[in-house]
């Protein structure tokens, strides 16, 4: 693996933001244990591994499956930032017990969103005695990595007009008679193709009634000659994801899939010109379902507006309804509604299925600009007609 | 998605089996959150959703995004189980409170090696003088999951061909001069054109001095002349994953390479001589280890022997060296190093890897009988040369 080192500057500032954060915090380190998180800080994306971030630098604990890319970035950033790597010998919890005990640290952070209990209850229970309090925090790194740097923003740019080149042969090469994993493999290797690590996610081929159901997975469906086919697929870019909604119509779409379709681009159209700094999430939110609830297919727009893109496929800003979520009060408002900044990069897919008959989505990636937004990803919003 | 229903005998035999374990645990019910679990209990397999299994049942917990597969699931079990849908309105953790409180019960286990801290802490205060107490609980379905019943090996067995059959075509396709990101593409392409729903893990490719790192991500080198090039992937076939690996060699190979395919081939022998019921799955490990500890290359040995596989590509048995984990007391004996039982699926893949220089591993996947094992995987395991 060549590891993708993050450029220099970029991780001392990362680094620093989160630390100034913590002692704001009370906090005198982070345990971070999310891997996009870790990606972010360090550039280590192994599947396994453990960052201790302290006043003074960054410890990386990862496993001997690792060693060698761990001992490169530790050489590759030495000049930068003081990040040392431990090698875990027996078990994670115990060297991370280790490495706490060692660092002569007090109020240590977790990340209790991505922690399991059962890790916790370990840890716990270990480090009893030991002067060492662990203390709940909720999306430390994840609010920093919400606003995209320049850096990250060309790469989803790049990776935004690549993914659109392969819509826009994938859907130009819908066939009648081809099943739909048949095309999923086609759009993989597409993907990978067009210089992408892989897909972000599960590729969707979905055909005829099969587009009724949001998340369908591509299966021994034939592609008939009226069916509506939706492709949503993504490819990730140097760690960063992209991801894209279109729908075509083998043969001439009937005035049913006409009306959903018209009524999706409308419901599109309102939540990009929704899009702009200051605005609450939930608004881009009301203003594609206001659309779709004049045109009575309310009901048919189950899931949210949009979700974030970055190292994760979906993160930080949620574009949905305002809830109650996991981390607030019962009682309280909803911590995942934020207002918009500049910088920030979401998809926008409104969509409506109807079960046994079909359904239409419409997906782009966009930025929140100083004025308004950008769009990411660019295959025109009209219906193909294959 | 057409919803691969699990055979209604085997639904009612697992929930049973469960059933009598939460009894004897003194549980009234199981919230179940990890999303194999789910699979395995209910055949549900969206990307998120909740079972709360009660004496009486079982409630799948999803949003409306899966709402038609729900209900349809829900339809097919009817005479079998009653299986009832609740759909989430708002938030998961809200509707699993109301669901909870409804269902009557008092003492319901929680999984701590899935549920995250951030969850917990809702629910527990949202629950707070409800009644309701959660209980903490550690690989209750994991532990009936990892041993298959003979639907689970047939799947397997076929898997286990299918992904040989491709293996044996990627090896003999590898020529001078292509990138290890292309060789990765096609390979992924070949795993959805042999009927897998896709590829188990991100696919491995690595050439000459990149075989060195076990966990190598596939970019821009270009195999050359005498080369070692790794190929380690896998499929999933409804549900199940396999896993294989070889090594295969650009023209003629180096006495150096070929010592190291060597040692890590009687270590591989070695391990599946140990196979059998009532072993240690250490026991395994320990075979496999002594060989390349003797060879000299013990410290270049760095991961365990195997893994457990099924509806995860990771799961229990774990086959490695006995160490201390989380969920046992600190001081306490490995809960994760189990005796083999007949119907056990795991990988054998002993592996060298030499900093700088190469690597070899060599991967099977194999099944626990009543006098020994079967391998599920069927690839000659000497150095091809190409």
């Amino acid at each position: 693996m060549a590891a993708t080192l993050v450029p220099g500057a970029r991780f001392v500032e990362r680094l620093g933001a989160l630390q100034t954060r913590l002692a704001g915090d009370g906090l005198d380190a982070l345990l971070v244990t999310q891997p996009a998180n870790i990606f972010y800080l360090t550039s280590f994306r192994g599947s396994a591994g453990v960052v201790l971030l302290t006043p003074d630098g960054a410890r990386l604990i990862t496993d001997s499956r690792y060693a060698t890319v761990a001992t490169r970035l530790v050489e590759a950033s030495a000049k930068e930032i003081p990040l040392t790597f431990v090698q875990v010998e027996s078990s994670y919890e115990e060297t991370v017990c280790v490495v706490l005990k060692q660092a002569g640290v007090s109020r240590v952070g977790i990340e209790t969103a991505h922690m399991t209990l059962a890790r916790y209850d370990w840890l716990k229970r270990a480090l009893a005695g030991s002067g060492v309090e662990l203390c709940r925090t909720i999306g430390l790194v994840e609010s920093l990595r919400q606003v995209k740097d320049p850096g990250e923003l060309a790469t989803l740019r790049e990776a935004g007009r690549r993914i659109s080149r392969v819509m826009r042969e994938m859907l130009s090469g819908l066939r009648v008679g081809r099943r739909e994993r048949e095309v999923a493999a086609d759009i993989d290797w597409a993907i990978r193709d067009a210089g992408f690590e892989g897909p972000a996610f599960e590729t969707i081929v979905a055909g005829g009634p099969n587009t009724a159901l949001p998340h369908a997975r591509p299966g021994e469906w034939r592609l008939a000659a009226g069916d509506l086919v939706l492709l949503d697929f993504g490819g990730i870019l140097n760690g960063y994801c992209v991801d894209l909604t279109r729908v075509a119509s083998l043969g001439h779409p009937g005035p049913v899939a006409l009306g959903w379709h018209a009524a999706v681009g409308e419901a599109h159209e309102a939540a990009l010109a929704a899009v702009g700094p200051g605005v609450w999430a939930s608004a881009v939110d009301t203003a594609a379902r206001a659309v779709l609830e004049r045109r009575g297919l309310g009901a048919a727009f189950g899931h949210g507006t949009g979700h974030g893109l970055g190292l994760e496929v979906h993160e930080a800003p949620r574009v949905g309804k305002r809830r109650r979520a996991v981390g607030s009060s019962p009682s309280g408002d909803d911590p995942e509604d934020v207002r918009l900044e500049a910088g920030m990069v979401f998809t926008v897919e409104p969509g409506v299925y109807l079960r046994g008959r079909g359904g239409v989505r419409l997906e782009d990636d966009v930025v929140v600009t100083a004025t308004g937004y950008e769009l990411l990803t660019h295959v025109s919003l009209d219906l193909l007609v294959v």
